[in-house]
């Protein structure tokens, strides 16, 4: 049954040619933008041609952000222009004033350093947090995990000193000219301070223009902004259950991306393979036990309002979960799963080796499932992420080299069947 | 001491720098050409650069074959051009008489279907071998291994029924415009008849041409040639061992490539790995109980005599060799090793898995070595093959996108130093 699986899924797939539509016709699509609505279209769509028994519109309130015009960021040594740093503000940031904010340059690379340069070193100054990946940690989402902090909580955290600003390094192992985005949040006790992604390669230049000696400023110009939540929609499809129609299993990815790129591998990748999923077990004729669902969440990036919609839903409507599997960690080459999970269900799961061995995806490991199906997963469910190899991904990640052409055809299509295969094995397992 | 291997590989690496030289400066290198007489001088620089007891040539007489100008290949349905087809001559092959050979098309996918056709349908037709990679075999190179017969064999399967010259559809899952070359034999007996790799559109568009009912003829003309054999070099670095200075551990690749792209992954990458490893070991202060040596053996692709003179100086000068490692799978994401043994030691191996399970490299599995190490194995040598990755590789062997730009600088590195881990671990095993 994998083989024939794995077999559907590598001569017959159709999730790069999906993929291909929704980056290229359709195109990055940020929560709330016109884009985002063509895509839940676009997913609709999409799902009926998998087979699905049924595909519907789950409606959810979206936060609504908008970048504006891009960003500027110019570098001001000992008084003199020295051009232009690569910024992209950081998603949920505050614009800048009319005519920008020029203020002296103060870096860092921990939160600590912050408590000891106190009011008195960064009051009225722009805070430049550059703490780089550390290039020993194999893992890209380890080390993103050991950086993200300056992204996430780096403004509040220099406006509590009295900074008005913030740079933070690209969340990326690369040395390369593109500005990588995400999620920022403030604390709403402090001070809303604008905060910009700088490039790898301009954090250099920056670094090195402190080492200088002479007074280095920066004059930042952000015209991003937040506004009131609007209304958009997660994209379910099913395959009825046979056996138990009222338990489900998910395989699900995100349908909304950042506002640069593609949202190729985040997570084009994931929607695709999930349509996918499913249409590899209608094409084989499985008839599954339970209720097999692919849900293209909606908000994944700036605020996991699908996810928890999606969650609440299946609460009010009693609809037992058991089971739900994420692609959000890019299309690249499948390596196994992550098991939400360090106890006997883990090691349960890990039996399932052999079987993924011919495909070279065993690496069945404790960790994440992911964002979108958290909120499952506090109700009971048991949550899996498919695993990819991490080298490549945060080249892309966030940045807008995040596109259709950064995606194999194959790897791609390995991870889908995967996917399909996993599910299958869960729609079988008697607890 | 592995992750003292590691950190030095992921920070202080030379192999990526070295690779943009050897792509970009020396270019690529067919052997008997100029350009791999450069690669030998630039090899004995960076080869002392690696930090190595001793560095030396040994010279070895290789095969020159020369492609000449650019082959061409004009398809005429029913005595119409309809344009060109993408070729590229096979290494070894003959070239076409002045003017060319126009013929008759045939296609088949397997040889048993000449046996059939026989001189009756053979006699002056060119033979179209059109067996596609099978998108259902996972690995790259179990793909590879079920169709290359097509490329090495097929000519004189074909004269010996008479048939004029072949066209091989390239070895590659892709579907792309490259023609992928690679090395071809003639059976002596048999007439010397043409070769030439055709991309896989074009074999596509030659197929969809066959099937219209017209008669399809090809004019081919190639203007490749085989000369004398001349002279070139192995290049040997080695770190002296300080209990059996005259016992060796081989770490390798090969420095020739084919006569188009750069010869990145195939195989630059194994050569800048094989440094890196000797380098890496060198530059954490590691003496070795064995001698190292890093080899960069001459004319893997059509003739291997860099791989049998190794082996032949090695036993005329009684030099044991313990074991050898080959990296000629391209620079790839390391997913393990392949250890050539199906037996205790291939056991005895895969108890090393946990040491390199954290760097995302522990799938040891039976396997073959290289075709540098070969010769070595069969005095008795334990031989060992780099595994990365495989989905990826089959899209730039052979072809023009084989280039500098194809290989990423942190999968490069972590084979380097998965290679100088296990070359540490051999060395330090007690038998």
């Amino acid at each position: 049954m994998i083989r024939r699986i794995f077999d559907e899924g590598m001569t017959r797939a159709q999730c790069y040619e999906n993929l291909r539509v929704l980056c290229k016709d359709v195109g990055h699509r940020i929560s709330g933008s016109p884009s985002a609505a063509r895509a839940v279209v676009w997913g609709h769509q999409a799902m009926k041609a998998t087979g699905a028994d049924t595909a519907f519109l789950q409606p959810v309130m979206v936060p609504h952000w908008e970048r504006g015009s891009v960003g500027l960021c110019e570098l001001l040594i000992g008084g003199q222009s020295r051009g232009r740093l690569e910024v992209l503000a950081l998603g949920g940031s505050d614009g800048t004033p009319d005519g920008g904010i020029e203020a002296p340059i103060v870096e860092v690379s921990r939160f600590t350093q912050l408590d000891t340069l106190g009011k008195a070193g960064l009051e009225g100054k722009i805070v430049f947090f550059n703490r780089a990946f550390p290039p020993t940690t194999i893992s890209g989402f380890a080390a993103y995990g050991s950086c993200v902090d300056q992204r996430v909580d780096g403004a509040s955290k220099a406006a509590a000193y009295g900074a008005v600003a913030v740079l933070v390094r690209s969340m990326t192992h690369a040395l390369d000219p593109y500005p990588h985005t995400g999620v920022m949040h403030y604390d709403e006790k402090l001070p809303r301070v604008p905060a910009a992604a700088i490039s790898t390669l301009s954090a250099r230049k920056l670094h090195d223009s402190l080492a200088v000696g002479k007074p280095v400023r920066v004059r930042l110009n952000l015209s991003c902004r937040n506004l009131p939540d609007v209304p958009s929609h997660n994209v379910v499809g099913e395959l009825r259950g046979t056996e138990f129609p009222n338990e489900y299993l998910v395989v699900g990815g995100h349908l909304d991306s950042w506002d640069i790129g593609e949202g190729a591998h985040d997570d084009g990748a994931g929607v695709v393979q999930s349509m996918e999923a499913l249409r590899i077990l209608k094409a084989i004729g499985y008839k599954p036990r339970h209720s097999i669902r692919a849900v293209l969440f909606m908000n994944e990036e700036n605020g996991a309002k699908g996810a928890s919609e999606y969650a609440a839903q299946a609460k009010a409507h009693n609809e037992r979960h058991l089971y739900a599997l994420e692609s959000d960690r890019g299309g690249f080459v499948p390596r196994g799963f992550a098991v939400q999970d360090t106890g006997a269900f883990l090691k349960a799961m890990q039996e399932l080796k052999p079987l993924f061995e011919p495909y070279g995806m065993s690496e069945i490991v404790s960790g994440h499932g992911g964002v979108d199906i958290g909120p499952l997963g506090k109700d009971g469910t048991r949550l899996f992420g498919l695993v990819p190899d991490s080298q490549r991904y945060f080249d892309h990640h966030h940045a807008q080299t995040d596109v259709f052409e950064a995606v194999h055809k194959r790897e791609l299509e390995l991870g889908a069947a995967g996917m399909a295969a996993l599910i299958y094995l869960l729609d079988q397992r008697k607890e």
